[in-house]
Order: C-alpha cells, then sequence, then structure tokens
C-alpha cells in the first residue's frame, strides 16, 4: 500500500509501507475512499523535527476490508467513518459521552495514517460508524468532516455553553473555527462574531452562521468586539487556532464571569491564567481534543437530510500523488482543507 | 480612630489614621464591631515590599455612623455587613448575580482597611447588608463569615459545579477550604475529600462535612485520591491554596473532563494548561474573585436558623492592641482565624 509521511518540516513525501493486518480480534481493516488534511497536520507539517518520519493523517472514510474474529457489528464492505480516536464504548467516560477519554481507548494515527491506502481500526465495532450512503454519494464530504473538525468545532460550542440566545466570539477562520460557528448556529446562538482575515473563508463563516465578521487582530480586533457587544465583550469565546496570540484575544475578547473554550490544539504550555488575566474576572477556560466519536450520531442525521453542509470547508481535491502540493497549499493558506482520494 | 497598617514582611503596626468622611452621597461611615484577618492577608504579611504602608483588613460588621444624602436604606444606628466590595446592584453583572464584575463596583480596602475603627463604604445601599440580630447576638462571627470566606468557598462549589451526588476533592485546610467543604455539602456532594494536614482543621472539616481525610501531599496525595476514587480522580476539585503546588495537586486529582474550581488567590501569573496539563484531558479551569456580595442573602437564613455554623473557623479573638500578635500568629498557623473587636 502507499502512505504518507512527514521527513522534517515541509518535506512530505508518499511511499510504500506494509499493508497493516488484523493484530486483535477487535480489530478491522479499512480501505480508504476518502481522507483529508487536518490543520493540526500543519503543525507536523512545520516543525516536524523527530529524526523518525510519521505517518500522517487521522481523518477517514472507507470500506471495511477483513474484521478480526470479535468483530460482529462490520462486515466486509460495509461504508464506515472512522474519527481521529478508537474506543471501547462500555467505560464511564464513553457512557458519558467523552470518548477522548475512554480509558481503553486511543488515538489510531499514532501507529497508523489516513492519508494512505489502508489503516488498522482498533475496536472497531465502537469505533467505526457506518454510513447509510454509497461510496458515490455527495455526501460524503460532510460525512468526513465528523471525523474531526465538525465534532471538534461541535466540541468548542459545547463546552463554552452555547444555547439558544448566546452571544459568541469564534477566533479563527480553518475549518474548524468555520465549524464552531456552524455549530453555535444550531445551538442557537443569536451573535456570531467571526475574527478571521481571509475575505472566502470569512464568507463561508457568514454562510454557516456568522453575524459579524471582525478582520482586525490582537488589541485593535478586541476593541472591535467590545464595541459590537456593548464594551462588555461576548459571555462565550471560542478559541480555535491554538497559537499565543489567539489565546490573548479571547483573553481580551470574552466578558467578565465568562468562558473561553479551546479547540486549537495549544502550541503553547503555560498561558497567564493568575490575577491580571483570567481570575480577577472570573473566565472559565475550558476545551480540549473533542469527544469526536461521541458525537458522530449526534450530527448526522443534519448531514443526512441536508440541513447544513459542513463539507464546504473543502475547496480542493487531491490523490495521494498530490500529497506535497495539498499540504503546501494549505500551509500558504491557499487551500482552506484538502481532500484526499487517495 | 485606629487602624491596622503592614509596612513591610512581618511588621503589622496599629496608628492613628484620619476618620474618613462621607466623600460621595452614596457613601456611609460604618463603625467596626467585628472584623478578622484573611488568609489572603497572610500574602501580604509575607512579602509586602511597596515602600508605601499598606491598610489592612476587608471583613467587616459594623454599625452604621453616618450616611449620605443619597443614602435610602440605611439609617444611623444599622448594624450591617460590608462584603469586601462595594458595588451597584444595577448593571447587568449585578443583575446576574456576580457582583464582583459590577461596571461600578470595587474594593473598598483599596482606601480603607477593615481592621480598624471606622470605614467609608461606597454605594451604601447595595454594598451593606443589615443583619436581623443586635451588637452581642452568638451569630455575628457565622454572619461575618459572609463577608469573605464563606461566600468564597461557596463560590468555589458552585463555579465548580457541585450539586446532588457529587464527588469533590479539596485542596487546603484553611478557611476558605473548609468553608467549600461545607458549601459542597450544602450544595449536595455526597463524597467530599479533604486535603490538608493540620488535624485540628481537618477535623472541623469532618464537622463541615468532609467524607475523607488525605493529609499526603504531592504525588503522593494525588494517588490517595484516586485510590479512593476507582483511579479516576474526583469530577470536581476545590483549590483552595492559591500557590503552585496546590494547582499542580489539582491538576494531578481531577478526573478527566472534569473541573478545577479556584478560589485560592494566585500566587502565581502562568500556570501549565497546554496538551500535557489541562487540553489533552478536557480539564475545566474556573473560579475566581467570589461574588461574595450576591451571595449574602443566599446563604445567611441556613446561619440564622442555626443549620450551619461557618463561624466555627475562628478560634481566636483578639482587639487592636494584638493586632501583630494575630498575625503572627495566623501565619505560623496556630490560629486558623482570628477574630478582632476593635
Amino acid at each position: 500500500m502507499r502512505a504518507t509521511l512527514i521527513y522534517g518540516p515541509g518535506d512530505v513525501r508518499v511511499e510504500e509501507a506494509a499493508d497493516p493486518v488484523i493484530e486483535q480480534p477487535t480489530d478491522a481493516i479499512v480501505r480508504v475512499v476518502l481522507s483529508c488534511v487536518c490543520g493540526g497536520d500543519l503543525h507536523s507539517y512545520r516543525s516536524w523535527a523527530n529524526g523518525e518520519p510519521k505517518r500522517m493523517g487521522h481523518e477517514v472514510i472507507g470500506a471495511v476490508e477483513e474484521t478480526g474474529a470479535d468483530v460482529r457489528l462490520l462486515k466486509r464492505g460495509d461504508l464506515v467513518l472512522a474519527p481521529f480516536t478508537y474506543q471501547d464504548g462500555t467505560c464511564p467516560f464513553c457512557r458519558a459521552g467523552r470518548s477522548t477519554s475512554c480509558v481503553n481507548g486511543g488515538y489510531w494515527s499514532r501507529f497508523n495514517g489516513g492519508q494512505g491506502e489502508l489503516v488498522r481500526i482498533p475496536l472497531a465495532d465502537t469505533s467505526l460508524f457506518q454510513l447509510p450512503v454509497g461510496e458515490d454519494s455527495e455526501l460524503l464530504p460532510s460525512l468526513l468532516t465528523l471525523s474531526d473538525v465538525y465534532g471538534t468545532g461541535f466540541h468548542a460550542a459545547l463546552k463554552g455553553g452555547v444555547t439558544y440566545g448566546s452571544r459568541v466570539t469564534v477566533i479563527g477562520d480553518g475549518a474548524v473555527g468555520l465549524l464552531a460557528v456552524l455549530s453555535a448556529k444550531q445551538l442557537g446562538a443569536e451573535q456570531i462574531i467571526l475574527m478571521g482575515r481571509h475575505a472566502a473563508r470569512t464568507e463561508l463563516g457568514r454562510t454557516f452562521g456568522a453575524t459579524d465578521i471582525i478582520t482586525e487582530r490582537g488589541a485593535e480586533g478586541v476593541s472591535r468586539v467590545r464595541e459590537l457587544t456593548g464594551g462588555l465583550g461576548t459571555e462565550i469565546v471560542l478559541e480555535a487556532v491554538g497559537h499565543m496570540p489567539a489565546s490573548e484575544q479571547a483573553i481580551g475578547a470574552v466578558r467578565s464571569d465568562g468562558t473561553i473554550s479551546r479547540v486549537g490544539v495549544p502550541q503553547y504550555e503555560q498561558v497567564p491564567v493568575g490575577n491580571a488575566s483570567l481570575f480577577d474576572r472570573n473566565i472559565t477556560l475550558t476545551g480540549g481534543v473533542a469527544h469526536v466519536a461521541s458525537y458522530v450520531k449526534r450530527l448526522m442525521p443534519a448531514i443526512l437530510d441536508g440541513t447544513v453542509n459542513p463539507g464546504l470547508v473543502f475547496d480542493r481535491t487531491i490523490n495521494l500523488d498530490e500529497m506535497a502540493e495539498g499540504y503546501r497549499a494549505m500551509d500558504a493558506r491557499e487551500a482552506l482543507k484538502v481532500l484526499v482520494r487517495p
């Protein structure tokens, strides 16, 4: 099979790799039909320097190729979605809808890459989700967003406490930020202020439900949020970037006693949380790695009936031969999110 | 009048100071009947080095001495409670029960000191609370805790999301930690694990509702919490210390997807909040300066009818002549919390 690897900053290669095989009786092997490049992959693309090349990709729709002896709910040929985690579905965290915290779960991308031809998925019965459509369905890109970006945007909104009438600021016009806008809209937000500078993206943000666009950054951007909110900021800020300037912008835009919900993978370990930043104003900091698998069945119906079209975040489609160009285009912000048809 | 000042680390003096006067028509002057020393005061006691001496004390019960022309709800002689903030009672934050965020409010201890004979309280109608008892009431010490420590412990529990059946870890056996235990109990917590080393205090914690006491600190303390909670930690951790080791202990003791609610005034500005600490496990960090004034009327009835006795945190009473000794005893952890009868 062929697979995508990152060797170092900017160095993406597609190479032959050993086909995955069933290792545990609960495993399934999936032939990748559709994958994509994640904003999170760009962190590796920019800075990978661990010596060993790294297999890439953690968002997959595919056809079940082979199942272990204990897999009961899936059979060869089933079209399935693979969110970025595997989980047992039965531990206290899974039962509470917190799949990413599963005591027996993990990230299958640690030993696989979705940007390739085949993947092995552990605990297949509770980690793969059957799709009620065919391989040629137009809905496939939207369904693929359930593997990460849509569930991650939804997680931001849910942990942020968005509900009917909420006023929300979303920081970041990447795919996750835009789908945080969509999620906030679905949860009933009345005002959704999107902070982003890329016109085509913020325009898509408007399609998804943003009521106001702020192109300024930093202190100027914060002032604009305050102008739009009677000087107070919004009760909820969804931070979908992960860099320090976005974190500081979130602290500036949030109302006293409000909530910052982070889903951008932090490219920092420490942030200010003391008197001057969070404590004096009773700011809540929440968010984390999204419980995407727990959200699949909640979010899928509105995709199937056409209510939402999160697949609009994909603005380019490539095959495995074009992976290096796909990463380059996303890194250069020429492409918002790149679909991969192996 | 006489007032307490801190000149530098360990240097507490009681000196003559100018009597406060009505400056705004909404001010009241209050003659202090009962005050106390706060754990927060000890931070100044240990490290004050700003050159200028600092007036101390922010917890007061007293008798109204004089009112400005626009004060309508109070009259000379009324016995009142003064929480540590003043507020207008009408801004969006006050209406939402978030008095500390009042857009016209502040800390009256910035220009007064409760550990003295007289204080000026701005916006008196909404910043002083009439007490339905006399100056000689046995309930006065318990009522005084509504000015800060009880409301602060309650804030920790409320922001932490404590409700019926909750399992909670409380870090810190100071007055705030112990009253966080009491508050968690009042809000319905089933298991309350108190982490503290001082036997007399943890025993009072049991009186207030603690079900388990852990005397170990650091990694060992965290292991003990996990032993008591099926290896998972508690969903809620109330951190009532404010130092980094307590913060790290909180991260260790909290369950994945759980909440750390902080009310110990942070003696740090940055803490780890990245992948390895909060983000990967979806930990929520909340808390801040308590909305004590908003809680007074909610918490007072159970004091008046004897359901709770938060005044048990006071284990020593002094007068103004003994202030230096009072600070020393609290700093040395010989006294849990010191009452001051000027």
